[in-house]
């Protein structure tokens, strides 16, 4: 049974819009935060370094379903799930409920890549001492 | 052939990232704006009214594909396709390209909706007169 | 002597800047989130009810002095303290800092408005079941 | 006579909040956009590079009064001023109206530093190349 991280956020006042509710990219800001409290939990960071230097994950695909909205106060539950665990590549799965009732369902892939000021990120294989903190929450 | 309808967006600072680059969730805030210029641009609006009241179109599904990275003041072309003209839904695809280089492709689907102040919005079928502004854009 | 309200946020990616810093507006964005959980642990909103209908405090001034910069992940402490009430408006302040060192200093003044679909909001007196909630933290 | 910089901005449906009107922090996001875009217009950036190194203008402080609201779609125009030519810091004054009616007041004031990833910016005299630019806009 894969393991799966829960936090939550509240919605502020500034991400409303005038609809009266959440902003449809206050979810993406939501579901990196949860990416990186999770990976916080972990004891990793979304910015690494080792021997080599620095280490990232830039996204290269982020998706949200919406099916119901958030409002002012609502405090949101997320759930936070690895889909995929590639040779440089990670799928995270974020499910939003409000009190039991699914609000929206979110996936980010990001790809692990070497950082510098030199150029372009280029992506590498995903250190073994990062998979392995990883493995525990990949989805069956 | 349908039409394509192209705007431009500049990266300012704040829409930047400790990264140096455009955040992620900047592209979902700029669909939107390119989208609601396209309906200006044929006379429509995200919030519309007619003799029975408000309608406006909730998001239900966003996603974006990233294949490079903007920088701050880059120029960012957005070129706005109706990828579905549905019955009661509207498929959009946004096309992000600096200089002819592609940056990221992204889609955003929302739904016509009677919406009121007493209670969730309700879908219904798009009237015509929306429709006949938004059939030259719809992609073969 | 005065109660003062502490609360903390982390800075999260989306706040920062190409600069490497949390962005000057972030802090404006903060200074509401620490006013809003303020109100909700006396008991109130920055969106109220009462017999005649809505209450609520649009914002006439904000302000912020910046000492030092926040980074990715740092958690800022933040102090509230109201600095005035006066018959209609409220005067808050509040302290950033981080591990003791002083971050950033601001201001926001609102106005007790009763607001309604009909017009723009009318200040009015600040209800004493609404005073007597901030009197403890008016600052000498 | 002193030289204004006139720019416009269209608020967009990410910038309002819940209670139908532009959020208060997006004043401080767009008073920065309209910064940048002066310095464009008379050849400079807020990042900057001359023999030493990079260069750029931290924000020390930064303010804004607020008269009206602006609503989604409205068209703001804004006019910036420099306040202040200092030794090294930079005041700018920026007013907010639509069409012709003032809807606020703010100022940002930044200081001239020498940047570099090995420690806290330095402020250093805003070089005569600088200054000159700015001069024709200081107002008297």
């Amino acid at each position: 049974m894969a393991e799966v991280f829960r936090t939550s956020r509240r919605i502020e006042f500034a991400d409303t819009d005038a609809a009266g509710i959440a902003h449809f990219s206050t979810y993406f800001r939501l579901m990196e935060e949860a990416e990186h409290e999770f990976l916080r939990s972990v004891g990793l960071s979304v910015l690494l370094r080792d021997d080599e230097g620095a280490i990232s994950f830039p996204r290269v695909r982020a998706e949200c379903d919406y099916r119901a909205a958030l409002r002012f106060e609502d405090v949101a539950e997320i759930d936070v799930r690895v889909l995929k665990l590639g040779r440089t590549s990670i799928g995270y799965e974020f499910a939003f409920s409000r009190g039991g009732e699914p609000i929206a369902h979110g996936q980010i892939v990001c790809v692990c890549c070497r950082v510098s000021n030199d150029g372009p990120p280029q992506a590498i294989a995903i250190p073994e001492w990062i998979a392995e903190k990883l493995r525990p929450f990949v989805a069956a």
